[in-house]
């Protein structure tokens, strides 16, 4: 680590993916993450990479999908509607699986909603989306630190397994600032990729990138492949940081900028003389949980918290992971709001009051 | 009931979407649901109603909020890849609360993939899909009578709640022909519609049909009365089949063309002695949670099976409602192929011998 | 004629398509003719004709193909920019030989220009526009009243010819309000249209609406139709207004809102001594060349003087049919100016003196 | 020169123009031009530019307009209905006052027509096309190596007078080889452009481009300019080739393809006693008309015959510069078709016949 400077999360998020090697950025503006574009266009230009901002999202996402058929590394961004739009695109990504970076600075919905931090398209992000069966990995970084490590990491990531890597921030991560340490020289791994198409560079046959299988039987062994590349991502690359887990009684679930007001919480419960851990989430797909099921079955594990903001999505894959073994309580802000810590403390106090009967 | 004809299941659709009262179509053709464009550009003609080829999906769900917006009776309809594509709109269909009905003949994918019968569009239709915090009402028709049935009902709940239901079908159900009897005189009951943009007309002021809320309590409020109109439905709009459930040690759980095969095999293995029982959701949200619940607390139900043309997607919301009482197992199939009686058997088979050690 | 009211330009032109007959209008907003889509959007609700706003104006011109090919009138609008965008379109509809009217209120430009009136866009309707060897036929306007007669000639036009018609206006006129005299009945002459295609409807064969032809012999012939069909046209449709033909020196050449201001400088011309007539192209294309090229001929006319709104685009095909017979003098103005009385009296009193030497 | 290879024309623009230091390609493919596009989309890579494939030939045509804007060397390619989608953003870099290239590989039409040879957008090219008073200097190669010299001039004269330079080619001048001298390096001359939108770069205020002036007396002074600017170039740029002009009966006018048939037919008119000469303009707008009115005032000239692959576009011009003084004839083939050197030595003895009586 070396370089300590104060930059605004958007900003850094660009920073990274230059620094990742990524020199395509195909992009449509919308608030709140313009600046990522913006930096962007400053700098692609700098480093002969390429930059376009297309006609449209739906534009860009299809050119994601050609500049990572051809071997590089490729960035795009969008908030919340705009990615909406992009979900064809997505699955199409999924189904050729190509490597690409998708930055949703997430903002509250539905519709057009308003541009404030929301967390309302987990379930988007981590199941549905486009049509289809497949998964992108989905990271939500909880601070600027986090936005650099881990968008270099979703570069990585995205390469290794030949599949989409999704940032999940929101307006307030986008645009606080923070220091954050850059690495002196980012040791860079672009994997080579003999499956580009990059002309017939000296093989007997061009490459081909498609998503299409006319033959069921082909389509459903294309499928099984992307499922064992699945379980396989699930067993390795599972991301997430456990807080007073050894003995707490209440486990909150929480993830990216909603995390940051839960970790005080903590503190505060811990003064009242209850025991409050924290599971948040790195990666909210693969999501963690093992680690869940096995705190779940803790003796010391009385309930669950998840707090998002949002009406209640990520709460299901907590209980899916719980499994009917603690309660698990939910608690929501929705529209741009966040939760006050005194809110989550109230929770804590309530639940704490139920499991001490 | 009158009059019964044969008729293949993509065209049923169609006219019974013109029964009840359907009178604006915008679409843009994509196999295998291009017969109800087909019949929708003929008849909607002969009623004065407005039929649009439009220039892509996109713009199709965009005309679609804005007939419904002006208080038609409104359907689009399209395939997997193209549904895609419509997921900003649906999204701001939802935050607008306006009353649409749009219809999936779902393909295998993801991306391209190909044109046979699949199941995989499941999450995306039942939660993620568009961002934010919305749920479409969404309906399994499983026969040719059903897609008469459901289609008209699919009209009445979107205008009884102002809100997008999704007909979720494949290629085998709207290829099919079986047939169906059509009611003399639909009971129409196109309900007013105070709130829709048609002018000032009489009002003292114009009416506004809008998803944007600057103000993040404003848009907060919105959000809760969303939920409000959801948990509503949940308790009223449930709608599912249950087979032998009084006796049955394993509960296949499935929907739509699958649970057609399912059904057969249910006879195949009382023949061998085993007790089986289905639950076929009808109506994929809301999810008939809380059959599937009490008939996993029951002494008899040993374990569950659910069945799907998908890597395991509705096999979620049915281990949430099971919440760890029994075992559930998965079974699918992909790629446009369709698990055999046997194959289903042989899981029972398995199940079986296990849960009778 | 009856019913007389006060009416917005861009107002009767609407009401002119639907007392035509027409029941497609398929356009995109821009100023200054938004009122014809406004007017268009209310109406045709009202006779079970079709109204759509569409994605774009590359997809209305589409549209207007589509409806056009079946056998509808049609009408779409725009202005300049949206009408450069509709070029495509436009030479698709003249190589298929569909009859439609295209309303351009043209604005001052080039590029996005102003939105005050002009004369610029005549060679894009009268020549150039599209790609290959077309003619739209192209009226112009110069009051109230001859916006609906013309309209409504335009469209019987479209349908004889099979055929464009563009009507080309500008701010003032669409936004100025005149008395206009409707017909109580317009006598409607839609004629059949047995090449539309409407289904088999009865004939052996489907009907084909297409603009391809890749034997070069058979796009030759087509050809050659077309150009035998532009020459009926030039013999049969030429319409021009006259005024002081028969002794005037010198021949003012003016069209639309700008031969409105010439008109009254003839008078004021006339109390100076100098014999000033005009000739007033109705129908740009075809143009009045034979009535120019006579009145060039006659003794008494010693110059012509083209007035435009343009940097000189008419004056070409007033030179072309001058045929260097009689100098032709060219004034005008641009970007929203009109020239006033005073500007053109001082080209006629300069241009006198020069003949009189 | 010094390099001497066989190349097809399409790929010597595409050469050409990455010589003149071409960085940006942003195109759309249609036959019969998809090789410059093709040559682009491997060489941008090799020397760090950018070649995008955009969603359309509208999008496309709006990325030259902001590459242009920021100061690149930008080409776009394109054939006759992907050239009139192009028409409106060629009016907006017209007003915007922007360099750059636009290649127009003509095909056969209107509409979809055919893929082969014409010359059908010569109105398109020089006069009409986007709305409003401009111009494109429009050349007319009509050899291998003058689609190399005339390329790199292209992008000589747009930067010299911030203008869209537009090369009229067809499918044989594309799909045919020739040798082609390169020369060893080429004497790029880039200006300056303190204009260009790239940051404030050291200036107290950033630079803007745009066509858009609200003020009608500003929009009129930027037309002045603009036409100041055209009569500069009408009195600079004018090129073409003249062939035994001085002692030609009958002067042929024909460009690109055309006449290179037509070349041949003056030798073999020759043979019978038929002295025909030939002005080959070069530049098509701005138009030799000088040349033209001279050759037409001397005594020795008889007749014009124009010869087009078109319904008569170019003859307009011809017959302005002539004025009347000596009859135009005009000869044209259509579809994809070309003139026999039989066909047009057949014009001429007929017009021989004439002119000698």
């Amino acid at each position: 680590m070396s370089k300590r400077v104060l930059m605004k999360g958007n900003e850094v998020i660009a920073e990274a993916a230059m620094r990742a090697g990524c020199r395509f950025y195909f992009g449509y503006p919308i608030t709140p993450q313009t600046e990522i574009m913006h930096y962007m266009a400053l700098m692609m230009n700098k480093v002969g990479g390429t930059f376009v901002q297309a006609e449209s999202e739906v534009a860009a996402i299809n050119m994601v999908y050609g500049a990572a058929a051809a071997g590089g590394r490729v960035l795009t961004s969008s908030s919340s509607p705009g990615i909406s739009l992009k979900q064809e695109g997505i699955s199409y990504i999924a189904g050729a699986e190509l490597p690409a970076v998708v930055v949703n600075i997430v903002r509250a919905g539905p519709g057009l909603g308003g541009i404030l931090p929301a967390q309302g398209d987990y379930f988007q992000a981590t199941k549905g989306g486009g049509h289809g069966d497949y998964y992108n990995v989905v990271i939500a970084p909880a601070s600027i630190q986090e936005l650099y490590e881990l968008t270099v990491e979703a570069f990585n990531i995205a390469d290794k397994y030949r599949i989409l890597v999704m940032i999940l921030g929101d307006g307030t991560l986008g645009q606080m600032m923070e220091p954050v340490s850059y690495r002196d020289n980012e040791p860079m791994v672009i994997p080579d990729k003999p499956w580009a198409v990059t002309g017939r560079a000296g093989r007997t046959e061009h490459n081909t990138i498609t998503s299409i299988y006319i033959n069921p039987d082909d389509l459903e062994a294309k499928n099984r492949e992307l499922q064992d590349k699945y379980s396989v991502i699930k067993k390795t690359e599972v991301r997430y940081e456990g807080l007073n887990l050894e003995d707490a009684e209440i486990v909150i679930t929480a993830y990216g900028t909603c995390s940051r007001i839960c970790r005080n919480v903590i503190r505060q419960a811990s003064e009242e003389g209850i025991r409050v851990g924290m599971i948040r989430p790195i990666t909210l797909w693969p999501f963690p949980s093992e680690i869940i099921a096995e705190v779940a079955k803790s003796e010391k594990t009385k309930a669950f918290l998840d707090i998002e903001l949002n009406a209640g999505q990520m709460v299901e894959d907590v209980r899916l992971a719980v499994n009917g073994c603690k309660p698990v309580h939910f608690y929501g802000r929705m529209g741009g709001n966040l939760p006050s810590q005194k809110e989550i403390l109230d929770q804590i106090r309530s639940i704490h009051k139920e499991v001490s009967k």
